[in-house]
């Protein structure tokens, strides 16, 4: 028996495997599989039952989002899952999304940084949906294990990291990506594995970032069990970026506390102003103080692919790890966010070894294993879309959707500085413009700011973002385009002002009501 | 001017939203954009191409993953990415990743918990990236919101709890769905945003969980920075079932070390055994003891769509939190993960407000927010094929499959115990089956086992799981066949195990060789 046993070993690993028949024939209908060889087939009239449902939706919906209230919204969806049933419930629950979305690829949809994905990367993730790879094991995801490690070296470059050792792994967006960094650091400083309820008294842990990061940092710092409170906000200028000098004396006031700065959070493109901190002046001070530097580049990343902004993001090279999100300046469907380190050998906290995923003689055997990269197990390779993405459109091409979104926010930042009844808040530095319609009277301001938004949205005009400037008090509600949309006409820029400023005359308190107040 | 300005207000909410233009004629070719009117237009031409790509990389594949070695599957990666460019690129990459996967839908690739896929789960996928939603707030998601909720509420009475009372999101997969429930029990007993490093020193907080539970319970401990070390595993029956007298003991030991027990973690549905913990034996301790109950119900939960299997999650409705997997036994694409608590109150520590997604006028105005149920902000609305999937085969359809995966499970279980060069571990709980190729000397066994099934992945001819029993010292390793393909007949499961066979027989150390060793 053994003499025979050697021919399946002996077979050139080139060769055609035995077929194992099963997948030709799946039952077909509604329990049919996408996977196969089969599966494309199987796919086909349900793909069509869902583009019928998309655009007959969309034409429903006539505009940027569904007309309504979330009670009528609500009570369609009620409605349609009720009924909906069999064969013919795809097709309904497709135009039921479609219909109820706000659609980012309206140029009337600018409220927030998820952007209206391009049709190719698109269809890349339905090859993903389809065959279900998982990247946590290689038997699992050969192919998308190899794909995902190239993608992420090209990445690391394209930040200045030396791809041969930096290390990495998609995740869902900044949130996860900005987690990692500080886990990291956490793990870095304080020692693989902490419990930090053992730590001496001595020890308390503080993160600085400025009063315009993303909130994730604080929701971060409750997940990793340091408390929200262990964040220090340093101060910001008008355009939302750190002042280096607010961050040198928030060192300071660690050092005279006793606290253990573990980690600084840089933001490269804030959420609402796009702001770029000072990089090079946060890293030279996280450096003097032995402070880990997390770069969050979740929105300002995507200027790493034009040649006219990227170098706003000159210093990213000298983060200990970066946050980067491909669901925002990328056009990419969500998720495609990505998490970098500067050296691999940080990560190894993350390092972990599952009897069933990757055990030790597999690793010996060449079986690669991206399990410790990532704070996830079974995860879906969105890596796949975006290389698909770059190479259909190139990092050129990305570069001028880039540009051209820009182009955009400048052209709309000069059509509110030209408009009397609107204050533009601060020039625009990637693609989103901050501004207000004007009311002397703060309250009177943030009323009329909030109240134009949601009758913009109730009666499915328009979806204009809204948030508040840093500090306290009333007055500080602003209004926020996120010029996503790289074929957005300047005449759709208008018309979207237009109907901003038609909101805002028709607040209660506008305006002439206002006036006398102040 | 103000005079005029109450048109816009007065429109009614139902009616017609002005057209804004613009994604009528977005620009064609590879720039062109998946959503709008003319969004799906622009999709039909892209997803031909990768249905085409699909077909082709699965005939060239023609087995249930690609053979050849990891460094052999990088190479052809590399050079795809190398070559591939413009417009032809799409194609070439969806044929890569088809002929570099393993394919669940092959009825030989039986390794892991990631299942072959409903077509129609993933035709519905491909709506969702279309729009690309994200679930952080009302203005990017009015309908999936909503949907969102209704599937929750669902799923909530589906496990038992008080629809009204309960909350849930939906996850990346039992990984986060994990740490949330540890999350929320170390929050409840700690207190929120509790700063680890500031407890008093006689507070050592403990999870206890089985042998077999997920690492991810080790992992969500690291990462809350209570330390891996705070998770104290309970000893388990040959099936893998906790025992409940030594759980009884373990939260006896823990009061004897002044610990405070926060969480027990009880499986229902270990991922080698498809074991349940004895849940109301458990459910007792931990109201006894005053400790959150999390049930990882990751792959268990598909049991709740058979009759059959639903009474082994009896008890599951005692647990205050629970996890979900949809991408396990509910055939949905990468992520479909839920996370339920049974009281929404418990939840709090996670409520977030941002100014610029959930602003506190907007939610007394109606609009619902969801960025409080979730780790992240960016967020997939992954209810959405999950519910078009429930709609279209209805829940005794899921149920139907369910039953077909376990019966093959049962049928390949009697198979292995009637191959004389095969042991079966124990009778099959859910669709699993756990063997080995019998050797006598224990090294050689594992060094035959996963030698075996290497040999197996190489040459493309079948994906065998590999895992091993808790314990220490050799002799552990086992194989396991993860049977998640409803299709798969009686024949296909005869010939994978034949083929396991064959591999077994041509390792140096197999039987023959191996038993003077004895």
């Amino acid at each position: 028996m053994d003499g025979q046993g050697t021919s399946g070993a002996a077979e050139p690993s080139g060769g055609a495997a035995e077929p194992s028949g099963g997948v030709a024939e799946p039952s077909g209908g509604a329990a049919g599989l996408s996977g196969g060889v089969a599966g494309p087939e199987a796919l086909r009239p349900l793909v069509d039952e869902v583009l019928a449902g998309l655009a007959a939706g969309a034409r429903r919906r006539g505009g940027p989002i569904v007309p309504g209230t979330p009670a009528e919204v609500a009570a369609a969806v009620r409605e349609a899952l009720a009924e909906a049933r069999g064969p013919a419930a795809l097709r309904r629950l497709a135009e039921l999304l479609a219909y109820g979305a706000a659609d980012p690829a309206d140029p009337h949809c600018a409220a927030h940084l998820h952007c209206p994905p391009l049709a190719v990367a698109v269809a890349a993730d339905l090859a993903v949906s389809a065959l279900n790879p998982s990247q946590d094991s290689w038997d699992q995801a050969p192919a998308a294990t190899a794909l995902e490690s190239e993608l992420l070296a090209e990445l690391a470059e394209s930040v200045g990291f030396r791809p041969d050792r930096a290390a990495g792994v998609l995740t869902t967006g900044g949130t996860e990506s900005n987690l990692m960094g500080l886990m990291l650091a956490r793990d870095q400083r304080l020692g693989p594995d902490v419990e930090l309820n053992g730590l001496p008294g001595n020890v308390r842990p503080r993160i600085l970032a400025s009063e315009a990061a993303h909130f994730s940092v604080q929701r971060a710092a409750a997940l990793l069990g340091l408390g929200e409170r262990a964040v220090r906000t340093v101060p910001v200028d008008r355009q939302l970026r750190m002042d280096p000098a607010a961050l040198a004396d928030a060192f300071a006031e660690a050092g005279w506390e006793g606290a253990t700065t573990l980690a600084v959070v840089a933001t490269a493109g804030t959420t609402d102003t796009g702001a770029v901190d000072p990089l090079h002046a946060v890293a030279d001070l996280a450096a003097r103080h032995g402070a880990w530097l997390h770069v969050d580049a979740a929105y300002g990343g995507g200027a790493l692919f034009s040649e006219r902004l990227a170098p706003l993001l000159d210093g990213i090279d000298r983060a200990d790890s970066v946050s980067l999100d491909w669901h925002k300046l990328g056009w990419q469907p969500a998720a495609a966010g990505v998490f970098l380190a500067r050296e691999a050998r940080t990560y190894a906290s993350l390092a972990r070894r599952a009897v069933y995923l990757n055990p030790a003689d597999d690793e010996e055997a060449g079986y690669p294993s991206l399990l410790g990269q990532s704070l996830r197990t079974t995860r879906r390779p969105d890596a796949f879309k975006l290389a698909a993405t770059l190479r259909v459109l190139g990092r050129d091409g990305l570069g001028a959707l880039v540009d051209r979104c820009h182009e955009n926010a400048l052209r709309a930042a000069e059509l509110v500085r030209t408009t009397p009844e609107l204050e533009l808040h601060c020039d625009p530095v990637l693609t989103t413009v901050v501004f207000r319609y004007a009311v002397p009277d703060p309250a009177g301001s943030d009323r009329v700011n909030a109240g134009l938004r949601r009758e913009l949205l109730r009666t499915g005009r328009a979806v204009v973002g809204r948030t508040e400037l840093p500090g306290h008090g009333p007055g500080r509600v602003r209004l926020k385009l996120t010029l996503l949309n790289p074929h957005t006409t300047e005449a759709e820029l208008a018309s979207l002002i237009s109907a901003v400023v038609e909101a805002g005359k028709a607040q209660p308190g506008a305006r002439g009501t206002a006036r006398p107040a102040t």
